[in-house]
């Protein structure tokens, strides 16, 4: 199936793949994700505590696309309620996702993938477990990107994320107040994550620098229950789900201002 | 087709919509961009100046992934030559574009799409595109996000673009050095795009921060011809292609530093 990986005795090299299934629209999955997913042996998806027993976000579009797919998903511990830090139970949580993979391997699975919400390579835990696997034994590690949540809402809400000359930068809310500030100072546009429970803090400190500009707040984004609300949509001090996604863009008047 | 344009009586608006095709690689184009292509009645596709009459970047990646699609093909200017400002060259380009939009919808055409390589929210000229057919007539605008070239970039090169509380940064080269220091004073990673002409530059400002940093340069990326190359891998004052993704990650070293 891939022309990089296999030649006629060698047997190829086990593969863990991380495979970014984008913002919650099925539909915003790649050619390449679908094809990766329907190869793999074992599919990984993330539970959270929260929602044990339940399909979690990244479970739903795999099997959306296809529904097959079940028969190869196990569901792994991921700890998102944690604050900060490198906590003993947030260690212990990509052991039992490391350990699980490794199991599947030692049982003759080839290619083992990690089903993550938006791509690997922004803020996912993809990169812990990949090191966690690694660390115990020899696997080619790959990623598949996807689409994130700040694309989605940008298209969604049809406000360009960056033109011309103009900076974007990306910032988890968790990062704090003095953070996104100083980055307000020096992009054009700023998407802050994980936002929704400091969204009054995150909107208070955009409104510091700035009522000019533009800014819309994404809730539940490709999904049923999706919302696009303007600041002023929300009461004072009303917080908004874990995944939210804030997106403050300059005002743009003139046709190819930003060039 | 979209339960979200159509009523029993009432035909529907005529639609818009630019459609990212992501970076290179024809399977990092996602599901609804394939649906949404086969569904159009026109695709334009920009062509270079330099390139002209032959197959650009997104007219390959869509007639790759259905040959079918180049039937409903039309090549429309794309100047990217200019190096900054609202040229009247970049104003008459839009304008052609918009011509035959217009021209296409006049003629009975319901959705015209404009496929663009990445992302049509992130430095596309989809936007003045859609600004200008917008001011003649009346059609609906929308969006379908792609992959863009920092994704495929962070994929390939398996360095993550961002975990834990970090701060991505995307920057144009054509911002200016002193844009981009200011950026690498607050971000954590930083991305630049357009960088090619201006590697040596690029390097140099980003070296100047911190020699700890990881680094990297990807050309081409998703093409047969892809590249992924460290600073010592390129002379004192080599430049690279227009189309080229300079990345630089701040030092991981420990499992979860970031978080």
């Amino acid at each position: 199936m891939n022309a990089d990986t296999t030649s006629a005795n060698v047997p190829p090299q086990p593969r863990l793949i991380g495979v970014g299934v984008g913002p919650g629209d099925p539909e915003l999955l790649t050619l390449k994700a679908l094809r990766v997913l329907q190869s793999a042996d074992v599919i990984l998806v993330p539970t959270t505590e929260a929602r044990e027993g339940q399909v979690g976000r990244a479970e739903q579009i795999v099997i959306d696309n296809d529904p097959q797919l079940a028969a190869k998903i196990r569901r792994v511990p991921f700890r998102m309620a944690d604050r900060s830090g490198v906590t003993e139970r947030r260690q212990a949580a990509w052991q039992v996702s490391a350990d699980v993979a490794v199991e599947a391997f030692e049982a003759g699975a080839r290619m083992v993938c990690f089903a993550t919400i938006g791509d690997p390579s922004v803020y996912s835990t993809f990169s812990y477990l990949a090191d966690t696997v690694t660390a115990v034994m020899d696997v080619q590690v790959d990623v598949v990107p996807g689409i994130t949540a700040m694309q989605a809402l940008s298209a969604t809400s049809r406000i360009p994320l960056v033109l011309g000359k103009e900076v974007l930068a990306l910032v988890p809310a968790t990062a704090g107040d003095d953070v996104l500030a100083r980055v307000l100072d020096v992009a054009d546009t700023v998407v802050a994550y994980k936002g929704g429970r400091t969204l009054p803090q995150v909107l208070n400190v955009i409104a510091q620098v700035s009522n000019d500009r533009t800014t819309m707040i994404g809730t539940n984004l490709g999904l049923p229950n999706e919302r696009l609300l303007k600041p002023s949509e929300f009461a004072d001090g009303e917080t908004a789900p874990y995944f939210s996604t804030v997106m403050t863009v300059p005002v743009r008047t003139l046709l190819g201002e930003a060039l």
